[in-house]
């Protein structure tokens, strides 16, 4: 029989000090499915549970405002996860009239604690975005980066800690915002290892690529987001609590190009990180963690064409992206090695050839999508679209205050639940 | 906030006298939410939450025995859900060494309740049969179906109550087990009304078409598994308690045919079956009641081809299924008017044009194949497979013993969990 975390049934009626909450953008139901039979050691017959399975408690219904139908983009979705409020596909942290809605991160800090992001995206991706600022479009980056500076929450800024990408945005040629924060006593990190020398409790800026991080899978840390996550912690820890919003950005990415193996490299990030927030509960009992996704992306199923198979084992050892692959195999010598090298399984039947025939084609967008399909064909891999989908997404909690997300919720029923832990602390 | 029922909240901690199992086969995530969608009130801007978002505890894993890999098939996932035990796709009560594995059913007719079933397919199907037989393939229809006659449990009959279709397989030219049955005191019915007739508490075999039940779109009764449910519960209730299987069979077969309108239709006679049983709990706290599916089917996606939309407006209208449609049209004089009126949206477009030649196609199929594409282009629908799916698929439950169903579980735990409340009483 099914048990609950220790952690949740010992510490779950509580009013938590800390919020965590985790966005694995894009991650539907059938992505924490597939995820656990990537992970499965299929030396035991048995399928291992992972720490999600520890963890779930219930579901949450993810639609926009009734002027965007039934099926959200990530900036409603984040803004109703960040304010409660339902808006418009495109909305950043304003409702559908685009009036701004403050936050669960700005009430945090308007009441003293200290508040950061950290994301697989770019700082200012929608998701961080709706939780930092508000704008009616989730595509004026620039504006969007300026609020980080210029809005104000008693006379603080929103973040304390900003860990992703956006060097693009926030070092422009009409505007330096790093140089700015630099300015008022923020540290700069960008390169990872960087972070570990900045003391603990600094306000910090890291930016570690123009946009968004790489691919998991081609990252030099393949978790970038649990390593980002810990140094976060370490600056937020303080008396009066922290707010810390950290998003596995780039489960939707994988799952918008429709390329299954970065969707579970990602995946894996998402769950390693998990897993250190688990412990880190289990340390600091007064701290609350929740995981939801915004939304599911790409229609991804397991298994598809009438075949009643699925083969993750095709997924496990891939060494980088197909995006990775396809443009760096027309270099090598034997291009189909070398893609067999980087897939990480032992090619059979056909598959030199036809990868070799995938390495003739003259266009690095043609090679992705054909790599795509052929690891789509091996492991049985289905998908609908390269956009969203309107399906509900599971809801994960621990920790004090836990009880309060089980059984069916709507994504805005998140950031109310927080909203009164952060009025009755 | 989200709440969980009163019902639940109030008896969920009781070992239950009565125990129904509800199997909506094939229903995955998208169906629940493209349920309430489709039952949306667009009168009003939020959506309205149903009977499903009162009781939702949790997912389940649906992966069958190793030597099937990640995706189930519906023997060896009812098998699991019956008996606690993985077995291969195709076994019927059976585990991986085709060894008989007994069900809660069974042991529940052991202990001296009275058990039944009430499904929308052959009563000899996938599901009901893992619950009442031992075969090594669900194919063996005929055998099984002896097998309901010729099974005994301390000499008893193994079900008292047995409504849905079959009588291909029980008024067979070789045996006739209807006759066999009403010998033994079973009363026989063949028309929905006539159970009406029947005294309550009887041993009831009733048999509505010869395979399965025409679907809920096209059946005189849209809701008839409800109507067979509130039946099968008059004839069980007894100071022993009962065990009731009930069975949206159709919902999977919907999928299967990648037919959106009959899913929903489906759903719906699901959704006010689990309606009734949650009137008839708030009567009877001491029964429990578990709602699951076996596995996801068709690879359901809402919203598809990069278009963030859906639209269930062309779906809450229809007045019989579109196999019928293809079937009928042919032979009315404006093939596109009667599609028009049992579509039961105005064609606007072309529409109209492109109904008229759906229905100059010569074939019965290419008719109906070419409707379905006509109602996932409208509807913004999207299928990856006619066969099924490996996603968690979600489960409810209410009434005496729910609040061991919270939670991530395995499908084996919810069997596994009915045996000790079984034992316990």
């Amino acid at each position: 029989m099914a048990t609950t975390s220790d952690v949740t049934l010992t510490n779950d009626k509580h009013i938590p000090r800390n919020i965590i909450m985790v966005v694995a953008d894009g991650m539907g139901p059938a992505y924490t499915t597939a995820y656990r039979n990537y992970a499965d050691d299929p030396s035991t017959p048995a399928i291992e549970t992972g720490i999600l399975d520890e963890i779930l408690v219930g579901n949450a219904s993810t639609y926009p405002a009734a002027v965007s139908g039934y099926v959200t983009d990530s900036a409603a979705a984040a803004t109703a996860l960040a304010t409660g409020v339902k808006s418009y596909n495109g909305a950043i942290g304003v409702d559908a009239n685009k009036q701004p809605v403050e936050s669960v991160l700005q009430r945090a800090k308007k009441l003293g604690m200290r508040t950061g992001v950290a994301v697989t995206s770019q700082i200012n991706h929608a998701t961080p975005a709706s939780y930092l600022a508000h704008n009616e479009s989730r595509k004026n980056y620039d504006a969007i980066a300026d609020s980080f500076y210029d809005d104000k929450v008693n006379g603080h800024f929103v973040a304390n800690v900003m860990l992703g990408g956006g060097t693009q945005y926030f070092v422009r040629e009409d505007r330096n915002l790093v140089t700015a924060f630099t300015e008022n006593g923020y540290q700069y990190v960008e390169a990872y290892d960087e972070l570990a020398s900045v003391p603990a409790g600094s306000d910090v800026i890291g930016l570690f690529a123009p946009v968004g991080l790489p691919a998991a899978l081609d990252d030099e840390n393949h978790h970038r987001l649990s390593y980002m996550t810990e140094h976060a912690i370490k600056h937020l820890e303080n008396p009066e609590g922290f707010f810390l919003l950290v998003e596995a950005s780039q489960v939707d990415w994988a799952g918008h190009a429709n390329d299954i193996g970065s969707a579970m490299a990602e995946m894996d990030d998402m769950s390693v990180t998990v897993s250190y927030l688990h412990d880190y509960v289990a340390a600091h009992p007064d701290t609350l963690v929740v995981l939801t996704a915004d939304h599911s992306t790409g229609g991804l199923t397991i298994g598809a064409n009438g075949v009643y198979e699925w083969h993750p084992e095709y997924l496990r050892n891939m060494q980088s992206s197909v995006s990775s692959i396809a443009v760096n195999m027309v270099s090598e010598d034997s291009p189909a090695g070398y893609a067999e090298a980087q897939l990480g399984f032992t090619f059979e039947g056909d598959d030199t050839a036809r990868v070799t025939d995938i390495a003739a084609l003259p266009d690095f967008e043609a090679r992705e999508t054909a790599l795509k399909a052929f690891l789509d064909e091996k492991t049985n891999t289905g998908w609908t679209t390269g956009g969203h989908t309107g399906v509900d997404v599971e809801v994960f909690a621990f920790g004090a205050g836990a009880h309060a997300f089980a059984g069916q919720l709507d994504n805005t029923d998140i950031a109310k639940t927080f909203f009164q832990y952060l009025e009755a602390k």
